[in-house]
């Protein structure tokens, strides 16, 4: 029997536990792989009706798979709240996320899908990492600043150079080897987790109208064509720079496979524009695969039965897509 | 009779000339205002086989509207290429735009309608505004600055509070006081134009998930919290600062009349991908109604019979409902 996903839930007190039981609801109709949950059995329990089989492990979470959302419990999440996380949620989510990365790791599991955490709350317990990609990263022993977050949903993918950094540092973090560096990544992961060959790679430029010819800025001419020429002369196929404002619309979006962008909101508001219910957030540069749900723990509407579940089928079904890839590719 | 509209056609080697007949072409089934075209007839007869009527004023034009292209011809463009703009194309242009923009300010027309033209030409021959929109503002006896740029389409409209700056520039140029005065002509603007009453106007962050508190950036703390604050007590609906990539996706679009934005791309970005064949640039801040369509000369295309007129026939139908809401207003 082929290895599960393993699936941490998130912060308990979040959309986590009710976007993954109603993900498992969708197994049949969206042929999910088979996965296993990972965290506190009762903040699923809770929220939802549905069957639930609490298991000692993996194999036995993937026998159980066609007739119950199997869990492989962790730390009891003390009182959990829908919307009000505290500090005992935050430590059973870490504990599920260090569970399911390291199952994944082992290769217990085929391939590691998080839910959404509470950063605020982790790091009032001592995390001290962006985030989950570079935990997620460091436990993989590459280094967070080598972690490519690639944004990916029906209409699109996208990969936003500089990260969750304030937009006045951006010019000032551009370099060619960053670009190179995330360039490379990306057209790698393209091969491995897509099974694109020949990736095509469209760059944004920084500026407006990608700073018409220097008019509006220097850094497509002093970063971005240095980059993408070298690029070119490894054999990548890059383009670009590109203006931002013209690559996102269905004629241009035809015409590459990956648009990198310079900063966070440069590529996230076109994706989140385009695929806001079904966006996947997957980590190239790993030795694992590693996807999410493109959204946050959402705890306004935590509980309530409305939170939907696309992005979390859509995490799922890619995590599984790119495992099967990569399985056969080195096989 | 009402008075037409004047419709400059933007420079001749561009897609200006085969839009605007194109619109006419569209005048019924669009039910498109009466509109004039100003410019070299010759540059609309050599890209299309339609009726042209040559006339000597606006009403003249107004009443051959139904069975031809009224076009009021200014100085011969020369010799006229396709994509491959000149000198004598831009001067031409330029003389349609100032004659446009006189005509609509005297009232003998009641709105302006500006076709694409070629930055580079008109420096080329001693121009120095920024764009139409700068000179069209002076000409009005506004100062360029305190126009404001609407994006308007079908799905969403925007303002960016800054516009064809470096993007390293723009944390320097945010204040309250631009903050403000772009909110307030983009408020009554809304009202003018539109109809909306108390329109509900949303402000995007600058940085990525708007700050966090502070965490990626102060500018949401220290600039557009209080200039929303301001606003607010003023009597203005206006809401965030909220992350930019969550602001443009159906639901949260339903939620305000208008998304302004910290720069150029934030507010491009997200219009252009929804709304690519049919954005529509609209001055604020004047007192005249102008509109342009959301697109440059293309002269990559220009001439080939492909150009989309969806823009350009947008812009004349916005700027009919404009000049009539202001007329009702005004009566």
């Amino acid at each position: 029997m082929t290895a599960p996903l393993a699936v941490s839930m998130g912060d308990p007190a979040g959309v986590g536990p009710e976007i993954l039981a109603k993900a498992w609801e969708a197994r049949t109709k969206r042929a999910l792989p088979p996965f296993v949950a990972i965290g506190d059995a009762r903040a699923v329990a809770r929220v939802w009706a549905g069957p639930i089989a609490i298991v000692d492990g993996l194999a036995a979470g993937a026998a159980r798979f066609d007739d119950a959302l199997p869990v492989l419990q962790v730390e009891d999440a003390g009182e959990i709240v829908s919307g009000v996380p505290d500090v005992e949620g935050a430590r059973c989510a870490l504990h599920a996320l260090e569970l399911a990365a390291g199952l994944v790791r082992s290769g217990a599991a085929r391939a590691l899908v998080t839910g959404p955490v509470s950063k605020a709350q982790l790091y009032a317990i001592g995390f001290d990492y962006p985030g989950q990609t570079e935990f997620v990263a460091e436990r993989c022993g590459i280094a967070g600043e080598n972690a490519v977050m690639l944004l990916a949903g029906p209409s699109l993918r996208v990969v936003p150079i500089t990260t969750h950094v304030p937009l006045a540092s951006v010019s000032g973090l551009l370099s060619v080897e960053l670009i190179l560096a995330k360039a490379r990544a990306t057209a790698r992961g393209l091969t491995r987790n897509f099974g694109i060959d020949a990736p095509r790679l469209a760059f944004a430029g920084l500026n407006p109208h990608a700073g018409e010819g220097g008019a509006i800025g220097r850094e497509e001419i002093d970063i971005l064509e240095p980059a993408i020429a070298q690029l070119q002369a490894e054999g990548v196929d890059a383009t670009g720079p590109f203006a931002a404002d013209t690559m996102f619309h269905p004629r241009a979006r035809a015409r590459y496979d990956v648009a990198l962008c310079c900063y966070h909101d440069q590529a996230l508001v076109p994706i989140k524009t385009l695929d806001f219910d079904d966006g996947v957030n997957m980590t190239l540069g790993l030795p694992i695969v590693r996807t999410a749900p493109d959204h946050g723990t959402a705890f306004g509407i935590a509980g309530r039965d409305i939170a939907h579940p696309g992005a979390m089928i859509a995490a799922i079904a890619m995590a599984g897509e790119a495992a099967d890839r990569r399985a056969l590719a080195d096989a």
